[in-house]
């Protein structure tokens, strides 16, 4: 089959991987939209240490595996449990030590034809969704794990710290919940989204700090965490929603000082994210930015790297 | 009066300070005993840019104020809050914006032979605490904060970075607690004193990170705050409990990926510490490394900040 291969310095179309041969517990997945996520283009640079077939947004159907999931259109959780240990057990397996990540840790992912799946992690995708929105799932999921984590009122104040992918989706949840909603961010088209719904914008050099009820740093950068911390409020919370690869230089005191709690926040569960996606109580179309077939799927990356670009999907 | 004054670059004795002149809502304190903290000691390299009359632990007596308080045995929260503005109304006074902070923050502190407190401030001490034990009150707050802030299993494993005044302190919370409390340090003689009391110990260059369920992080250092990441489990509670003033070159991945809760925590309210101390279910005496007149306060303040001290006390 054809498939993206990342071999730790190149990233290149190979047309002869073979086909993958689901185990015990699995369904071969056929692909049939993949998004290209900002910890992708992290892996590029080295995150992770990852080689193999990246990819972990996507929306395929069953091809083979249990006869009751066959011929289904799916989404599923990236996070590959072992099911078996006190962190399975407990139901958090998206922290399972031995656990696997699709296309991110020691499994193969999306961008490729076909993929293996364990069947625990893999969701229906409803009729009312198409592909086009169902491939939002798994960010969706993360922008969505916020709300699992922190506990704030409705009418809290949040500002979201950078205007990409991942802090769009975050802003769209928080504004869904009805949160007073701004986006600081450096890209007025994007910023633009934000505010065709309703919500705030800022453009980061022209942003007055102020402090808020709940900050979301979905920068990355140094200065979004100094941002941040400068944004929340004493006792209020800031979610770090960018697996960075960098280090910060930053001094933490207004953490202790204003008693701040911060929370890492990362892969969420799939039916809140599907079921406003269903509902189309979040429209994620607008941040379709190109779509490309798997052929041409290095120049997508290209593309998805470059400045002013939201979601770049790939066509298998 | 006299008293010890930070001029923002020498610490002196003065002996022509006036004595103060309390105003409405205030007490007149006559000091008996000041403990000498880590955060002084970072004023005197410039925290905070403080200058005045530092010190923010002591008991004393009140020698001026309402009738019903004259002549008691006090301590006092070091938060000077407005009242009445939301954060004071909802509870949070200890955030209250225009705050001052006895010693550290526009308000001359303890380390004189007087000094005025808000009455709102005072605890009375009750008679089973000697002065030397109640004189750890503020300390002993801050370390039961970490209880206000978190909620964790009795059995839960702990491990405390740092066995320093406020690491052992911390330590000792958590013990109280019933918790599986490791302290990890750098200074023999100040393990001993944890491991005397039955918690377990690791010096520093020996210990083997292990994840534990919550991590009190009580160095301050940068290398601390790496070794409390990888020591707190996912989904685990990392406390952040220094104010230090330098700047941390980390890298916060570890914080998104295992989704950590970091919670910066500052003073606490008194009644706990008061309880405990009265019941002597935490001896905080072999604690008390000297004591020093008020007039060699200087010295006692060099005495604070050699290598191996624990609590420097100053007598008024």
């Amino acid at each position: 089959m054809k498939a993206l291969h990342w071999d730790g310095s190149t990233l290149s179309l190979r047309s002869d991987v073979p086909d993958p041969e689901p185990r015990e517990g699995e369904a071969l997945v056929k692909v049939r939209l993949a998004g290209i996520c900002s910890t992708d283009l992290q892996i590029f640079k080295g995150y992770m240490g990852f080689q193999g077939i990246p990819g972990h947004e996507f929306v395929g159907e069953v091809e083979a595996g249990p006869e009751e999931w066959k011929g289904k259109r799916v989404v599923a959780g990236i996070n590959f449990a072992c099911r078996t240990c006190e962190w399975c057990r407990s139901g958090r397996d998206r922290h399972c030590p031995t656990r696997t990540v699709m296309g991110i840790l020691g499994a193969d992912g999306a961008f490729a034809e076909r993929m293996r799946v364990p069947v625990a992690n893999l969701h229906e995708v409803p009729d009312a969704i198409p592909d086009e929105v169902a491939v939002f799932a798994e960010p969706l999921a993360a922008a969505f794990r916020i709300e699992e984590q922190v506990s704030l009122p409705a009418d809290a104040e949040v500002i979201v710290l950078g205007d990409g992918k991942l802090g769009l989706l975050c802003a769209q949840v928080q504004h869904a919940r009805g949160r007073r909603v701004t986006v600081v961010g450096r890209h007025p088209k994007k910023l633009a989204l934000a505010a065709a719904v309703g919500m705030h914008t800022a453009v980061a050099d022209e942003f007055k700090p102020r402090q808020v009820d709940m900050v979301v740093e979905a920068t990355g950068s140094e200065k979004g965490l100094e941002l941040a911390m400068a944004c929340t409020r004493p006792l209020g919370i800031l979610v770090l929603k960018s697996t960075v690869a960098a280090e910060h230089k930053v001094s933490l005191a207004p953490v202790v000082i204003n008693e701040l709690q911060l929370v890492g926040s990362r892969c969420g569960s799939f039916p809140p994210a599907l079921e406003v996606l269903a509902e189309e109580r979040i429209d994620v179309r607008p941040m379709i930015s190109d779509v490309f077939p798997l052929d041409r799927g290095v120049e997508a990356v290209e593309k998805a790297a470059a400045r002013g670009t939201l979601k770049v999907l790939l066509r298998a």
